[in-house]
């Protein structure tokens, strides 16, 4: 255990425009707007099948995923302070019977798992590469979810490609900078990207986020669909992010 | 000479928002908003450089690259008809000392235009792959411009990848269909991809065109600009496309 870690820190929040609670630390990190993205864009089946989330932190997609279909998701995180969260935000949420939570390493999640069974892959991984991680001057936990220093993005997309079934979807949220970097080694584990949607803070900026999914054993032709914009000029939501708003 | 080639079907227009003129003749095929763009996006050097447009047709962008750099600007056109045309054009802008055409399969252009001595290429290549390629019924001149009859997406990128001189800039438009098979190939050839931007239709709809900018021996590192969205609600173009509209 985290000796730094203090209940007293946690506090509970509604998910992002949904009736889901989520449970949060300021002493780890919280969710965050490329979670919720992540989690509306993925392709996911209604009725049944099996979704895993990679690097699942206190367990947002996995929750807003459980709104989308009647499947059984499995959350992967590798710290246990954060998986934690997580469990105590299903139980929460009366969500045992649909979600589970694996404290383990991504990378030994296949043995866990089984390979070429999964429908749908999702990942929010850290976004920065070692390179940029000098800066690093934030909380372990953090560092740990912002940096690859556990996981790297050729990693993750080696597991997704392991774990999913001929025709099964990955989708992955990142920034725009490793673009060529997802597209190429989502190629090399024979996931073929087909849909693509770029996250503008503001309609006359350049994007900061980008969400792509690919299909295990697809045939190339990519769709880039219509801009997520995240702002208005006056500063409220876009209805790109809140449509109720 | 095509013997259909009736010099009575040309005719002269005013290139989009400027004071050019190209001339178009309904016998071959028109130049497109996708040229436009692409004259727009590109990185040039203002007062001196040496600029390639691959498969320049009758000439639309070295025409637009004219008004945005002082340097030298060859195009290169397979077609003698349509190189023809954009030669005349050259005569009627008064641009004959800054623009020259090479009637040529771009595939020799490096022997006449010199390896690794260009500041910068741009291509508006064919589109549509052989397999697409059933549905020709237009007639032979469209068909090599919309069709890779002639050449490849792979061809254009080993040709700019060798004309490129070190930090040279490659740019690009086509279907966002084919961006993975853009951006793997430009890496392949020694073009890191630098920027992107897409253009939608509509707001709401997604890309049917991608410009993309690489450079040669580039560092990793990818932007995607503000995305270029080209009709209003009310049918009128916007003022990305259309700035003094």
């Amino acid at each position: 255990m985290n000796e730094q870690y203090d209940h007293n820190n946690e506090r509970i929040d509604y998910l992002f425009d949904t009736d889901l609670k989520i449970i949060q630390s300021s002493d780890l990190f919280p969710f965050s707007l490329d979670s919720v993205l992540l989690a509306r864009f993925v392709y996911v089946p209604i009725q049944k099948g099996k979704l895993v989330d990679l690097c699942a932190g206190n367990g947002v997609i996995p929750f807003l995923l459980s709104r989308r279909t009647k499947g059984q998701i499995t959350g992967v995180e590798i710290q246990p302070e954060v998986c934690a969260l997580a469990k105590r935000g299903t139980a929460l949420n009366h969500l045992e019977e649909r979600i589970n939570f694996l404290c383990a390493d991504a990378k030994n999640s296949e043995e866990k798992i089984g390979r070429g069974t999964c429908d749908v892959v999702t990942c929010n991984p850290p976004y920065f590469t070692m390179e940029a991680a000098r800066d690093v001057k934030l909380n372990r936990h953090l560092a740990i979810a912002r940096h690859e220093l556990l996981i790297t993005l050729a990693e993750v997309l080696a597991i997704g490609g392991r774990l999913l079934k001929p025709g099964g979807k990955f989708a992955l949220v990142h920034r725009p900078e490793r673009l060529v970097d997802i597209l190429e080694g989502m190629r090399a584990q024979g996931m073929e990207p087909k849909r693509i949607q770029y996250v503008h803070p503001h309609r006359h900026k350049p994007a900061n986020i980008v969400l792509v999914e690919g299909t295990k054993g697809g045939k190339p032709g990519l769709s880039v669909l219509s801009p997520i914009v995240v702002y208005r000029s006056d500063g409220r939501y876009t209805e790109d992010v809140c449509p109720t708003s």
